[in-house]
């Protein structure tokens, strides 16, 4: 087989799309650490539990019936063609990502990573207090069918790509964080607070964290991640692009931070740790959308409002009583929006690699404002309604959050049956000890175990 | 110097094969965190530092010896060209990897970390009562010798690969994660079980690991360390290949990671975490050997397979009252035996990038079946033997075993000298203190340096 | 738009150029990991928040001032072309970087992590009782103007670059490492010990570090990020170059971690894991500079040497009474010296990918050592007094320290509000519970709430 320069620039393409894939999927680490770093140490395992698996569900209903729904050729409001698809050689069920030329199995693990983002950004806002198994089902419902439909609408093709201006989402502040966040909302509100998270008078308790050095550590994923996330969805290693979107991306990831450090400093007194990196994801989240549209400058901005927003609508939030545990829809519902809209403000086509419109700010009017309010606007009304009756329907059917003496515990013994760390289960202080003095052990019976097994050991 | 289009492929493939080793290279964390946090805290350093420093040991030691065994030019037992070699040059003493157009040092570097894998599986089924000295002279012995050895019959031009139907292993199900089973057995045999987990009538007291935390961020590393095991193991960014790889090694992981939380929900009444990490993980190896020569179809259905039997080998091997405290040896040792298996099974042409022949459910008869049982028999009986060879004539020179004291004060303290965690070394609770007033430490009269010092600061 | 051979190639660097600068990037996550789990818990959240928001005071800082100062256009002492580079075009403000043809957003960016690499080296030595303000302001000072500075000297095309042998440091012992533990060094100086760590007579007394898992996640961490920092500093995906750079840094990290394993082992008569990890880096630091210059052998015994140097200065810097916490002293700025020395003597033409003259070992004379040597001296010699300089004004204008109550509390406390843990907050140990009766949890009046929300729940 001869090699040929347009089959060399597709294996280069393809290398990229699965390198960046795989950036994406480690966003899981990222999220599972996070959110089970800003919770407490009584649900830890539950909350990593409901994270790891989530991307498992995800793979087994994105291949079933959401790739499909997704991409697959079908009309303005969903794709029909190519339910399990086999992948292996090229398929004409999916034209609308025939724009870029990498295998089709590279396509969907490319989109697949991008699903299994938008279940997970969930998990956040309803965590502490939902069941295990109710979460697996909307998870499921949610790649199966929640994202893919709405997804459909900007990225497969649908009518919110064919309107005179098309709504600009590069790589989903809409599609996955605002569609995740959106869910988050509608889940946070049917479970209800979590127990001691405000009081009758509807006083505000804050509940802690129980481990920083995870939150940053998957802070710090994330934000790796999204150098998969946003220089990936070019799906092609196309130079002046990707080096340009790595670039704004990391600097409105660097101006959220320094402006949420900012604001947690001015309004909590002390720099808020957890607060700092929420605003580094709002950053992230924000830019999603226009990370190929707009330039450094507009990066700056549009990640240094991010930053602020994440903060004062932690506050927000609180006053309206939702209970979002971790911040999810401070990062990922709010900064899904904003960073919509702020295409059509900072969009400018000779200070990017964007080949569309300019934004308000460069003189391109309102137009394409308008348009990524409308996308705004449409996608959150759909996913708020849908994922209230799907939150609906799984609460009817097996009920959504656990008992209240399970919540007080922990849902870690409650749904798992065990914890998440272990101490002190055995000696680990180190005492001096007489040699051949065995330490108790809280296994029952266990000093008399150890001395018999010494025994037989040394004979 | 002119460029030309082969050049560039090599460099593409060269920064391919580099990239996912890196990917491979890092599978070394997550092999720490998961058995670390699956075994008891007195016991997380020793565990820690012994899979950190078998990186080490594996680099020298198989640039020293164990590359030229494997892949040198010999003989169908082993190779015999290429000790130390220089790899700056290309060489003519590794022909069996001349199909690879990378430079030599390339080459090197992948199998290398391949190497560190199979030698790193070994650490967590003789955890919590191993000689340091004792794992990291073994892991010598493994990466120097007897690795390369089996490794030679089927990836170095040896006899396995040379049948009329070769072993057909892709990526490793037997050539590393079965080597590095059996190696484990015949250890976790030899060693005997921890004390204390089972009593003198043979029923089995279950040990808790102590961090979960750092056992799930560890198996999302492995996930993702996987998709440089498999789809690195093509050495050339050949598009359609590095795509299908990718996919079918995800959809066994999550077919793994769902059937065990299935299988675990059932036989343990609640989902339990560990258990379905190591259902993913159980995945991932039996994948392995055919992620090129199945469908998606097929990879679900090995996946799914695996993840059950990691589950029910758990509970056989705790039958047979052998004492693998991670779940190493139905991980790496069952599934790698299942997943060569099942290539004679789940092959097929049609549906893949594969080009050898179909296997029993695709018409292809008993043939392929065949030779991947004799390659796992063969392989294994080498192993068994060679490794409990190894294991008693370091147990002869050194001793294996820590004494009971040791072992039950923890090996962090035993043979390290120093404490996981120090939680509460120091003043960490934040009590109001009054200004001036300081805080006793544990370190004997710091009180009193601490007010010297403070008065020694104001001067 | 034609595709053509050379577009292609600039693709797979500027693909090759990104990944290894998101290895760089996520370094960031192993000095976090490694910092904090050296030191106390009291100062976790300091520590980890001082390493998480360096980078974004880097980008910042590095965008608007350094990168212009270290590869604009200028004389010999410092760059003058190119403040807040827009990047989307090319741009003849740097020709220093002309020598790779990757697109000017490429080139920031890779430049961009280093210069964050260089702050947050700072940050160990300086932990555990420095203001977080101070840090941060210091760090932009290092990112905007020292490190930039003294880089122009060496990258930049200033006078080291254009002796008649140049200096020759590949990925920057000295411009990354050694810059870095210079301003390490005057912080720790002027800071002055930690309470506690040394008595009225001068006696040392060891405090420990409080998480063993975390450090040794960093250190792996960290390890993969070389694999960034010294392979991609070629800044193109030349298959021989960074095949052999792999290589030489894997090398001399596994020698520098058995070295130091070994002299562990010899002077503190156990092996001490901190020790180990440490002896890892300070092989990598120590190979950084020559990486591309030396053959295998030749790593392997810089990194050797540089994990016996690791652990040595670890006593000494003890000895002269400077509290360095993490040891960042012993790996960045000792091994970043010896790195920079050592190109001058094992540099060999014959046995790598370089191009320039050999070392002394190999018949090349002293001309490469005497230029490494002069880059040692006049690089240190000004980052010594300009850091300096920059501590003391600080200290002036904010100050350096924190208060003794403060230090002794924790910095977690005084500087963030929050502790990094809190795994007794609430209900963590499962005792078995009557249902219905809620357990106490130390938010003042939870009892009541719980007890009053479940009622509400029931309702």
């Amino acid at each position: 087989m001869e090699l040929t320069l347009p089959d060399l620039k597709i294996a280069l393409d393809t290398a990229w799309v699965l390198f960046t894939a795989f950036l994406v999927f480690f966003m899981n680490a990222g999220f599972a650490l996070v959110e089970s770093g800003l919770c407490r140490a009584k649900n830890c395992v539950n909350i990593l539990a409901k994270n790891y698996v989530v991307f498992a569900v995800s793979t087994l209903a994105f291949w079933l019936v959401g790739f499909a729904l997704m991409f697959g050729n079908g009309n303005p409001l969903v794709g029909l063609t190519g339910f399990v698809p086999s992948l292996i050689n090229g398929s004409s069920s999916f034209s609308a990502l025939d724009w870029t030329s990498v295998p089709m199995a590279a396509k969907f693990f490319f989109q697949l990573v991008f699903a299994g983002t938008a279940a997970t950004i969930v998990s956040g806002a309803v965590a502490e207090r939902i069941k295990f198994g109710a979460f697996i089902l909307f998870s499921a419902v949610m790649t199966a069918f929640l994202y893919p439909v709405a997804g459909h609408w900007i990225w497969g093709g649908g009518f919110l790509s064919t309107l005179s201006t098309p709504v600009h989402d590069f790589a989903g502040s809409t599609v996955v964080h605002s569609i995740g966040g959106w869910a988050a909302l509608t889940g946070a509100i049917i479970l209800g607070a979590r127990l001691g998270r405000f009081d009758r008078n509807g006083k505000p308790h804050a509940i802690r964290g129980h481990n920083m050095m995870s939150v940053t550590l998957g802070g710090l994923i994330l934000w790796l991640g999204w150098f998969g996330f946003n220089p990936g969805s070019t799906m092609a290693a196309d130079s002046r692009a990707i080096a340009h979107i790595a670039l704004t991306t990391n600097i409105a990831a660097a101006a959220g931070t320094l402006t949420s450090l900012l604001a947690s400093w001015y309004m909590q007194k002390k720099p808020d740790l957890s607060m700092i990196i929420n605003g580094t994801l709002a950053g992230l989240v924000a830019i999603t959308a226009g990370c190929d549209a707009v330039s450094m400058a507009g990066a700056a901005a549009i990640g240094g409002i991010a930053g602020v927003l994440a903060v004062l609508a932690v506050f927000g939030f609180e006053k309206l009583r939702i209970d979002d545990p971790v911040g999810a829809l401070s990062v990922h519902l709010v900064n899904g929006i904003w960073g919509t809209l702020a295409v059509g403000i900072f969009a400018t086509v000779d200070g990017s690699i964007f080949t569309g419109a300019n934004g308000l700010l460069y003189g391109g009017g309102m137009a394409m404002l308008k348009s990524q309010t409308m996308g705004v606007a449409v996608v959150g009304t759909f996913v708020a309604f849908a994922s209230s009756a799907a939150w609906l329907a799984i609460k009817a059917a097996i009920g959504l959050r656990v008992g209240a003496v399970e919540e007080t515990e922990g849902l870690d013994e409650g749904e798992h049956g065990m914890p998440a760390y272990v101490m002190n289960d055995e000696v680990s202080d180190f005492a001096p000890m007489a040699a051949g003095e065995f330490a108790m052990t809280n296994i029952p019976g266990t000093r008399r175990i150890v001395a018999e097994n010494t025994a037989a050991l040394k004979r």
